[in-house]
């Protein structure tokens, strides 16, 4: 299901039973940012509907003995026919480095592509720089900060990279 | 687009454009349930990816000055083939009782029954009851209240409503 991922880890599509271990790491995985503020913000931005109905564009990836290693969350655009969205990824801190990431984002590409999609976005907060750095080095360009983005007081930067014409013909 | 509203009202799709305006109604509409935790709780759950990448399945009624009298953003799942969400419903409580919510639904089952699909869920908040007593007005089952559903704290009351075999070929 994915390529590329060192010795010891395995990946299965996402489902409804991984919600509550995602929310769990996600305090530890993200070092606190931003605060209990942002530990509360992370969790309202995954609610179960994603584990639910997104799971088919989602990926889980685990060590052998079953411990959550990293993750990503995604779907095909309901209205853009070309656009596919990356709305929340998260990597153990621990494990950075070893291309999990970057095997998550690439078996993402693959999987939108059969599907005809070429224009893949997301975003993150402007504080998360370790992400901005990552998404750069995958390809994606990044905007300037945007005030207000996702509301009042939720700044964001948006990435965004053209997997290129003929999307659907261009294989993995 | 919408069957069945008052005399003064129009509908249309959602846009992205609607995102800000949508976020400004939510705290007077939902009058202050919850404080301003509730307040910053319903924002995450709006970001803007639902006014860009759902809104072919989300609608807005305006009165006919353009101010925004209740919108419906909900979405095609992608993983279950039979089913729909509807994700935020709101209604300017001054037009309560005049059919608009219900309208919104009829106009979201015949959309998605288009889609071949037969059931629609949804969630509230457990203090919601009005939320709940209209749902259950519409046909939804009601779920006893969820603790911890959408996450630790995050308690939910869950909707359900089949929309009947042969969905695709019933019509609106």
């Amino acid at each position: 299901m994915i390529d590329d991922l060192p010795a010891g880890f395995g990946a299965r599509r996402l489902d409804e039973e991984d919600h509550l271990p995602v929310l769990a790491v996600l305090d530890s995985w993200w070092g606190g940012l931003k605060g209990p503020a942002g530990a509360k913000e992370r969790a309202l931005l995954l609610p179960r509907l994603y584990f639910q109905h997104f799971t088919s564009t989602s990926f889980v990836v685990e060590r052998d003995n079953g411990e959550m290693a990293a993750f990503l969350i995604g779907f095909l655009s309901q209205t853009e026919p070309e656009a596919a969205y990356v709305h929340f990824v998260g990597v153990d801190p621990a494990l950075h480095g070893r291309g999990i990431g970057r095997a998550l984002y690439r078996a993402f590409f693959a999987l939108v592509r059969e599907h005809g999609r070429r224009h893949v976005s997301c975003i993150t907060s402007p504080q998360n720089s370790a992400s901005q750095a990552f998404h750069t080095r995958l390809g994606f360009t990044t905007s300037a900060v945007k005030p207000g983005y996702d509301g009042p007081g939720l700044d964001r930067v948006v990435f965004g990279i053209d997997l290129g014409a003929g999307a659907r013909n261009s294989g993995a």
